[in-house]
């Protein structure tokens, strides 16, 4: 049984203060949470106040919740102190293997075992980093992008010994918190988000290591070209609706032989009858029955607009 | 010398009436060009007409040129007639060798040799395309991204036996028309833009096919992760503002290692000297000297623009 109904929470801890912990603290302020940081040194804060700074005045420009403020943050580097009273931490300090498992045998001692603990790591697994710990059941990796207090994603897995329920307790506060979290179905290298990132960022130093493109076409391309549909909707309901009337189906059919085509140095997997299934089942599912019609106005007017606050950003840049 | 000064056109002939052919007339019309549409057959005309009153009512929406008009369109299955006062020709007609083979060579010769082409093709080469035309000197490729009339790139390359002066033509021409020309400095299959998508897209296939992630999840991680950020900027210049006052070499020598890492089935190149010294040169040249804080303004401001955007149309509708 864990200590508070997700909805309940008030009171979040935020371990680590670079950019990843300090830009889940404006988040979680500009939610309306009380937030106290742990520094590891006091000479950090001048650089969290930065990043605080930075981040309140985009979030400002979004919307504060109720009862949202500055004023609801504190800071410490006493880590006891800082998780004193938290119902809820966000662990997000440096990617060392053997630094982590310190911290959460620690954690592990002082913290309320019936208190989730959230781990930001982009590379580590929770199996690895509970590996100390004397009470590894409400541990959770979740991953955020960065800016944290910007992008909604969270990416989430437990390790060997974590308990389902705290996935799904954390799975939910941060539904409540305003996040898109996704549970993994299996521990894989890179999460999804990284994954596909890191494959357009591959084929493109290729590009350039090659002499196929320059580093600013490159750029060009993807900001003029598929960058926009990407801030609207992701890769299947892109090339769902690019396959009009016909949807995911028709595109599969259609352009399936590409997929042989030396297009990029990633080889595709064998477009089996299953695979083509779960693409189209997957994508209707997700669309929830919204026709060809529906989706593509909504591509269109998410053009529109990206369009016209490009068009706003230059010409504030010529001012 | 090619007929006319790329500024001077005001007559531009759009050859098939698909979706690329319609949306590149929609296009054109929006900047205040007279549009000649060939179709291939009449029964074509009811689909380009709600194409163009689909992507008239985005258009306006941006803004239309000054004159523009849909009384400024016309059409015809005379390929003689459509051709025959035109500028500057834009040919989209299925990608198939054969037909457009026989289609530049009807078009080389009754179209004004000093008349540039430009084919829409994704996929064939434009060496290929001219092989029986009898004036291939102002034949260019001219790749748009779907849909042409609100996403400005413009990939562009010629065949063996084209002038550089006529893509240079294009080149000038696409930029008055308010377009982003990208001429290739290779022919490579996918030119830039497909290459890249084309990366994540079997990247995402590969998750569905092992059971990684579903078909919802590549997306919510897409437009709630990446996404945003690749509307505004291009993985470079991400990277470039990731690495903080450090930028690109910072960013390369932190995170180098990881192109080791599984983080995607598509194997990295070696990041030699080189490749690193021209990811950190062309980062500095294509941001014009820009700091960090000035990059990261840019980053936040579009992020909040597109979340205050997204939650208007989340708002439209529950309503």
């Amino acid at each position: 049984m864990l200590n508070q109904a997700p909805e309940n929470v008030s009171r979040i801890a935020c371990i680590g203060a670079g950019p990843i912990g300090g830009g889940w603290a404006a988040f979680f302020l500009a939610q309306g949470y009380q937030v106290r940081s742990y520094l590891h040194v006091e000479s950090e804060y001048e650089a969290l106040m930065r990043l605080l700074d930075t981040a309140w005045s985009s979030l400002e420009q979004i919307g504060l919740a109720e009862g949202a403020s500055r004023d609801n943050f504190s800071w410490t580097t006493d880590l006891a102190e800082a998780v004193a009273e938290a119902e809820f931490i966000q662990e997000s300090v440096p990617e060392v293997l053997e630094l982590k498992q310190e911290l959460y045998r620690t954690l592990g001692d002082i913290v309320d075992a019936e208190v989730v603990i959230a781990s930001s790591t982009s590379g580590l697994s929770m199996s690895d980093i509970q590996a100390k710990c004397s009470t590894p059941e409400r541990t959770v990796v979740a991953h955020p992008f960065n800016p944290p207090y910007l992008l909604p994603l969270v990416e989430m897995i437990g390790g060997k010994k974590t308990d389902p329920c705290s996935v799904e307790w954390a799975q939910q506060f941060y539904r409540v918190a305003g996040k898109v979290p996704l549970v993994m179905q299996k521990e894989v290298p890179g999460f999804i988000a990284t994954r596909l990132q890191e494959a357009i960022w591959r084929e493109a130093l290729h590009m350039v290591a090659n002499g196929e493109a320059t580093v600013e076409q490159i750029d060009q391309a993807v900001v003029n070209g598929p960058g926009p549909r990407w801030a609207l909707m992701g890769p299947c309901e892109i090339f769902h609706v690019g396959g009009g009337e016909g949807g995911m189906a028709y595109c599969l059919d259609q352009f399936g032989p590409a997929l042989k085509l030396p297009w990029t140095r990633l080889d595709a997997p064998e477009l089996t009858p299953e695979l083509r299934q779960a693409m189209i089942d997957g994508c209707i599912e997700m669309t929830r029955g919204q026709d060809f019609a529906t989706l593509s106005k909504k591509m269109n007017d998410g053009l529109v607009e990206i369009a016209k606050m490009k068009r706003r950003q230059q010409q504030q840049q010529n001012e």
